[in-house]
């Protein structure tokens, strides 16, 4: 049987009805043929009350599948209105290393009754994850995974994946242990299918990539994805094994990221819940300090024209170009910014490279502002003057070629002083540039115009 | 042995100044311990000559292996600088669908080229995806993989999956057909193991979701990470197989939209390759279109202040908000602009969410301007006075509230009209708003200071 996305905006119209008449069976009707995806895009859109009613009309099975599913802000939603029981139960389903994707999201009092309300192997489990400092692969990892040891056979090695086929996170990749419990290698169980039975595990496996379990969780799972591997051993410092850091896992880490990164390149703090479900107030609290930060920065921008205000009652045509002058300057300081945040995060340049990017933003905006530079002299001149348009000109590549510098190098200076690049970026580029392109600006003018 | 990712920039050093001396026998020797994965790295950081210089010092195996994990634009630079029977041999060895993404990145006649000296049989297989359009999962699908039968046993399924070890590029997901080579369900290799080796496939299998091979790439690979799938069959209309995407084949197509839609609300196009190792012309190239695109939009603002410029040399003071003013409108719409994109590539809104995106982002735009009109009010209303401030005030209430709105809405219209949302997003909408913003900011000035 294979299963086909419903039209969602349809199911919502539907949902939405039957929920407005509370018309419990037939919204238990309308659930029944959806696949667990479809009832979790549904959930996503709409709001605390309505999530609450239509996950309790699910089976208990199904429930639990929606659960595990469901972005970790809405299943804090979920847990704060149901029983101590259903709320055990839930939070013991989960995977270890999904119960830590939960407990960040979740209050603190919450988060404890959480853990008392877990079986003593699962909280052992669960609080051996949670030992990790926040944002290390050491609370990203599994701790349930197959093992097995060099003296072993392949014929061996695959009866010890069978007996973990229920329990362990993942059974594809095989961490191969010698006798210190250090990974001295690695199998894939394909590997395993194809080997003569008596063949030693010693012979025939791979070197393995491995990452301690104190390393950046974003930095592990760029490295999983960008060696394609189904999952990637995580050590402590003398090699030995902990936990598997799997491949839907280092996704999940790597989309978290980009989520933030996005955000704070626009200037706002991340929702961290899907766009719909979001209440207006909390989009008003992601976006206000940040707007309120870059406003007080902007007022720099009043300070330097409130300085030139002699200057522009004089030759008022100056300030037709104000909003010109300082956009260019900003999208350029931009577009320096946002290629070399997403560089940092893929990898492509460290904090060292600061002077070969500075380098190529200094040629690199020269360039861009030579022409756009000729081009304003070319039209500012004849639409008002050669003087003026000199200005315009000399302007824009001064602009452009400071903003590109400027653009490019914070991002990395962000990362040097450990601060989040994407913060950084763009807003505050954007504000730093307009003041300095203002007085660059009114500095031409008075040479050019012996003002 | 577990492997370490070597300090990178040592590395480099050394390598640099050997290239430098043209040592050719000491740079093999840096090379030998070295892993793939640093042998990559080192020659994503080097220009085109020293990268083919590399590169032709690598035994063939490691040179296969190494060209397999380049980036397609630096595949496509290396097999440029290559004889024929050496391209012919370094493509006949990437996996088909790798073969696309390097096809989608050499100019026309060496893609022709490469084709031709392909053996038939990979010639076939290559050509096949190649017949589906730019764009969709069929052009990224693996056509290597291994399938079962619902009347066939556990036992049989896994001899089947043994004989394909060598050449399926998946074996973990096995999809099920029935006797119409329709996909009738899925069993992973972990249930294969854990059955009992005669019961039958069809009493086991799971329900499977696929997609089309005409789907969007980008959307089928969210489908496969958002499920947690390690492969996802690709069928026809008829839901007969075609093909399987693998996950890290769908977490590079995602890492290619995202590294596409930064670039782009960054106001650039996509570089596609490593930053360091590209050359500043094509740097500047991939931003002057934006940037004069953007300049030419920038222009309505002189156009605007041209007209008011009466009221500008009457009350000069006016001129000295102008960059506050826009610029907190440009955060605003970047804001409700960059986390509508977002939630948009996620799948949490669609274009049809139009009008509760709008009534969300014109509440929030409205909350965000009363507090950041209500502190412009209080401060130009002392530091100048409190028409000013009034004025002030008004206009960031109504800038915010137009900003967020039209931030929220563009990224929507956009994906409706089938154009990318990011190329839509920040840099047009700022230069919308900056015009916008000055005609609200006059109009509100004459009315209240009775001009």
């Amino acid at each position: 049987m294979t299963l086909q996305i419903a039209d969602l905006n349809e199911l919502i119209e539907t949902i939405d009805g039957l929920l407005a008449r509370k018309d419990l069976v037939a919204l238990t009707e309308q659930l029944t043929p959806l696949t667990t995806s479809d009832i979790v895009d549904v959930l996503e859109r709409l709001n605390l009350r309505e999530r609450a009613i239509i996950h309790r009309l699910l089976s208990k099975d199904r429930a639990l599948e929606v659960f595990e599913m469901l972005p970790p802000a809405l299943q804090s939603d979920l847990l704060t209105g149901l029983q101590d029981a259903d709320v055990s139960t839930l939070f013991a389903e989960l995977d270890p290393d999904d119960r830590l994707w939960l407990l960040d999201e979740v209050p603190a009092v919450l988060a404890a009754r959480l853990l008392r309300g877990l079986p003593e192997k699962e909280r052992l489990l669960t609080a051996g994850l949670l030992g990790y400092k926040q944002g290390s692969v050491g609370r990203r990892m599994t701790p349930e995974f197959v093992t097995t040891h060099i003296g072993m056979t392949a014929a061996e090695s695959i009866d010890r994946v069978r007996a973990r086929l229920k329990d362990a996170e993942t059974v594809y990749t095989i961490p191969v242990l010698d006798d210190s419990r250090h990974v001295a290698g690695v199998v894939s169980l394909r590997d395993l299918l194809g080997e003569d039975p008596d063949a030693l595990v010693e012979t025939f496996m791979q070197p393995v990539y491995t990452a301690e379990a104190t390393d950046e969780a974003e930095k592990v799972a760029r490295m999983c994805t960008d060696l394609r591997l189904l999952a990637l051993p995580i050590v402590d410092s003398e090699s030995r094994l902990l936990g598997m850091l799997t491949i839907d896992d280092a996704v999940r880490i790597l989309e978290h990221e980009e989520s933030e990164d996005a955000a704070r390149q626009g200037g706002s703090e991340p929702l961290n819940r899907p766009y719909l479900s979001t209440p207006v107030v909390t989009l008003v609290r992601s976006r206000v300090v940040w707007l309120l930060v870059l406003a007080v920065g902007a007022t720099l921008t009043v300070q330097v024209l409130s300085a030139f205000e002699a200057t522009l009652a004089e030759v008022t045509v100056l300030a037709l170009f104000v909003p010109l002058l300082i956009g260019t300057g900003g999208n350029t300081g931009n577009q320096a910014a946002t290629t070399v945040t997403r560089s940092l995060a893929l990898g492509d340049v460290r904090p060292r490279d600061i002077l070969l990017v500075l380098s190529r933003e200094l040629r690199t905006g020269a360039l861009l502002g030579m022409l756009l530079g000729l081009i304003g002299f070319g039209i500012a001149g004849i639409v008002f003057s050669p003087e003026i348009g000199l200005v315009i000109g000399l302007t824009l590549l001064a602009i452009c070629t400071v903003a590109a510098a400027v653009g490019g190098a914070m991002p990395l200076v962000a990362r040097a002083i450990h601060v989040d690049p994407a913060v950084f970026s763009n807003p505050f580029i954007t504000t730093f540039v307009d003041a300095t392109g203002l007085i660059i600006y009114f500095v031409i003018a008075h040479a050019i115009l012996h003002l």
